[in-house]
């Protein structure tokens, strides 16, 4: 790649940010399409995110950014235009520079999710969702589905309080979506989601019972690594479908590029 | 080259920044020693200087600065520890963090001219040297001839003050150095430095009248673009010796490398 000085610049921003794989994938990608453009790791302290994030108002060659853990509800109050599926989130993933030092922001995590489900052709609109873990992933997959016409959304986290804001954000902004907290019926449930931990490690307990699963139920299993958790496998072994956390990643680069006007 | 989560950034702030060279000469020199480190265009706006270097000491995968026009003088200002050569000059164009949100700066535009004059085996002790324009090159280029043992310094300057003003900072930092403001007889000068704009456009008057120099004279030429200038040309052929600008930025990538303890 030939970096110069009109190379636009994106800041994938997180802290920590040794483990972000975004910058390879989206310089790469950058590179292979002949696009003056490269993404770098820009680590901030936690604690300093609001001062940084406001001192980049002022690099005119910024092209955006893509934020992580643990900025992104800092980046939706950052924005001066946000999407519905990232109010209803609370969080924005991606954001742009729109002019006059004002930045547009957006919710892409979960509109992989979306992607991959309409690649196999999965009606989305009328579904019955169970999320669980309504974290930053979380509550973005569930704005993204709330978005695509989900008819019911029940939200589950450890942390109840978590969970009633993101049902109160997602009905604000989806008055189409019965969102509710807790757990309903796995009988009425159409598509789990796993945006919890539960599955990263070697001994975690099974986060949705294997019981829930079986044709015509759909598991949504946000975990990178391992490529297969428990959960998984056994909502295969019930004869469900399953949307892995790779596919999920796969859809919301297509977005991401988009959004930065790449592609 | 293959960007991740632990590549170290180096940015080049300057406003405008289209026009700067360094992040892909310094890139290209990380990707063929293996180093894991990116520099990029980072553009500032002028008026908000401060406020980003602020916020640039909380994003600790900094590896480093390299600073343009027109924040060199305020990089030196933000310099916990600043070399003697950056204070004389009052402008630092390389910054590194060394812990606890400090940063330690030098000025390194004109240490390349006294690696460029000591490859030549040219003696700089003792020399009288008259410096033609007191902007940041040229402060830079007076402080490391001053450092190498220049017995008397003239500066000349369009801006008076400029010129006395370095003239008096180049004195309390190294004492050893008769340094003066205005223009010596040219038969005492031994180094002509053009550090001014003049000869960058066609048609500029010569900045040094031709019969200034001569054998045994010599003429560091700061100007780039064009590489041969209309001075230059004089000055050999009066039979003079001559640096041009691109020797000079030779010499300053290798400090600049070391500065950063890259090589």
């Amino acid at each position: 790649m030939n970096i110069d000085g009109k190379t636009a610049l994106y800041l994938v921003v997180g802290d920590p940010i040794a483990q972000v794989k975004s910058p390879g994938l989206y310089t790469d990608w950058c590179v292979a399409h002949g696009v003056n453009a490269v993404f770098v790791p820009f680590q901030i302290d936690a604690t300093e995110g609001a001062q940084v994030f406001d001192a980049l108002r002022h690099v005119p060659n910024l092209g955006g950014l893509i934020v992580t853990i643990p900025f992104k509800p800092l980046a939706a109050d950052q924005c001066q235009v946000l999407s519905p599926r990232a109010r209803a989130a609370g969080a924005a993933n991606v954001i742009r520079p729109i002019g006059d030092g004002q930045w547009a922001g957006d919710a892409l995590d979960g509109v992989g999710c979306v992607a991959a489900l309409r690649a196999r052709d999965t009606e989305i609109r009328g579904t019955t969702v169970q999320l669980v873990g309504a974290g930053g992933a979380g509550a973005s997959v569930a704005a993204a589905l709330a978005e695509a016409g989900a008819a019911r959304l029940a939200v589950d986290d450890l942390d109840a309080g978590r969970a009633a804001d993101l049902a109160s954000r997602l009905r604000r902004e989806f008055p189409g979506v019965e969102a509710s907290t807790g757990r309903l019926d796995p009988q009425e449930v159409t598509i789990f989601v796993n945006a919890s931990p539960a599955g990263m490690a070697e001994g975690d307990p099974l986060p949705i019972s294997p019981d829930a699963f079986g044709p015509g139920k759909l598991l949504v299993e946000m975990i990178m690594q391992p490529a297969r958790t428990r959960l998984l496998e056994a909502a295969e072994a019930a004869g469900g479908a399953v949307v892995p956390g790779r596919e999920v990643l796969d859809g919301q680069v297509a977005e991401t590029l988009r959004f930065f006007n790449l592609s």
